[in-house]
């Protein structure tokens, strides 16, 4: 596929993250200006590179035809939590949305993958309007705290690094560095009521 | 009504206003990403203040329960053009699209304003996400030319400082602007095509 | 010159345009914080693309280790003004800055060009601090009404398609659509005073 | 002091805020640029508000006529870094610019606080141009990891809400995760060449 076309079929994918990015900030000010504690603490989002789609189509062994419902991360989104028990409230609050339908769900968090790593992914459905009209493609949304995220930001350096060989020293600190995660996101959810009932009296001072 | 009650009730348009934007600049990137020429050259928007609500209410007589119903421009979205010609497009393109639905429009460019205003104004409705499921609310989209947007802000201006008693020697020099602006949207008309034809290529060049 | 040396080379000029855009862009801030007309309506920047600054070379015989010195436009502003006069009072404005020096001055707006082409011209020095320390670099400050930049913004399409070859009928369109916006600006110059009125007094308003 | 007096007193610590982060985000660019690992991650900055200067103000026994000398931090400008190693290179990388004079430091990663608090300060002077000329001003910067960051955005919360006096049981938990962050920036810090490495080499693959 040539260059303009990528661009072609990209375009939907940008399109999408770029509302959906919209529409989950706007929930966090929609919690603040009700004086409420806000599950998401904040969203990024990306169109996967040409370069990786096409690796991940390689290793998967992903016909071009297939590309769109084969790769389901094409466009990303991430929403990062201050509580791990913030995580399953943001799931829900897509769940009931009507403008998002949900594939997939994977729970790396009750399931930590081998790695370390954990995150909680749904695969959904979101339709955006293009010049010939609507079309529904797929986007891959992260749920995770800051602490999990801060760990996937440096394991995914090395991962690129290494491909699929960190050595094992490495792997050890990485998985020394997971479990210090876990003990932080603990003590941070133990003071969760007291932090959340603080920021919703200062949210509530800003308002007024 | 008090702050935080006005504030929640803005709330939807904001989140309109927001994703209505962000739509619209994505048709431009298309246009131009598929080496076209894009009739919508700009794209602004604004939520009404509460002072400019209340000040319609008042001068229309409607009561607060009707409010929502009744001021249908309380979600503002301006889209600017190059050329006369481009208006309708940019209107044809509004009505196709499944995720606005058109409940009336005014052509105040065949039909000017007394004044001299020139826009073409569509009402309609579109349906945003709250945290308490989809709301459906009403958006004005005002479409003109950049010469007909330079008017019409000097005019508001004026509106704003007069009222209803801009005196008669102004009236006359926005009247005399007004034929200026007739004048030069009717000569660009006049090379439309050839620029048309100029800014493809130099965007077919840009993506290359 | 490869790829990432260019990037090394532009760098700097990304900085300035940058920075400039927002120290513009404050000044409009400040005049009405301060419930004062602002002669400057609007700023936009960019960096000249690498195949333009290649076609100057060319075009003007100019030898690599002499670009940053004689391509005097690699960095631009550009500022645009309600009014004519406002033109004058933001030049000013720039001559007063201690962070600006200019190099030199072209009045496009006194001495039109023959393709009716008008502008103020500035160009400036000014300092940027780079990983390597302090660099001072040229930009080009356009100012312009917002009349005179819709015609440049048409004429710049047209030149981009014929090279120096704009046909004759075209030309004459051209020519007549300059004639109409010098009309434009004369008749709002004629009510300028009452509309810096109107909008300061908008301006204290929201304010309060 | 009425508000459109604060707002005039502000205005110049806005501006500051603005450039400065405009300056410290392009060097994340220019080091990713060259294919060098950024010792800077993400910057954010604010201006202190109106109530909480008052308050500061109030607490310290500051006079009006001293409050721009005495409150250090009215403009403030957050640096976070991947790792605890980042923060002095950070700190140096300021040293030497000449658009910014340090007035004072203050280590607080050797001397954390006895709440847990760990941060690198800065006050800096910093010039901005203002319509009546150029205005010196204090600036505090503060540079931190992510995980410290994480850890002072929950006790700020905290601080809002108990005032002096956040309760025993929850001064436990807080130290608890302070001494988790350690752990966490620590196992980082040993793997801290080889993500540099890693870094780079996706970064000059994403250059090419």
């Amino acid at each position: 596929m040539d260059i303009l076309l990528w661009h072609e079929i990209l375009e939907p994918y940008e399109l999408a993250v770029k509302e959906l990015q919209v529409k989950f900030r706007h929930l966090i000010k929609e919690h603040h200006g009700k004086g409420m504690y806000s599950p998401i603490e904040s969203v990024s989002g990306r169109v996967k590179s040409v370069s990786s789609i096409l690796e991940k189509m390689q290793r998967k062994g992903i016909v071009p035809e297939e590309m769109e419902e084969q790769v389901e991360d094409i466009a990303g989104i991430r929403i990062i939590c201050q509580f791990v028990e913030d995580i399953e409230k943001v799931a829900d609050l897509i769940q009931k949305r009507s403008d998002i339908e949900i594939k997939s769900e994977k729970d790396y968090i009750r399931h930590m993958k081998d790695s370390g790593y954990r995150s909680y992914h749904l695969i959904v459905y979101y339709t955006v309007e293009t010049m010939n009209g609507p079309k529904r493609i797929q986007v891959e949304i992260q749920i995770r705290t800051m602490a999990m995220d801060f760990w996937a930001t440096i394991e995914h350096s090395l991962q690129y690094k290494y491909k699929a060989n960190i050595p094992d020293h490495i792997r050890e600190r990485l998985s020394a560095a997971a479990k210090a995660i876990i003990v932080l996101d603990n003590e941070m959810s133990s003071v969760r009521s007291e932090i959340m009932d603080a920021q919703n009296s200062s949210q509530m001072q800003r308002n007024l």
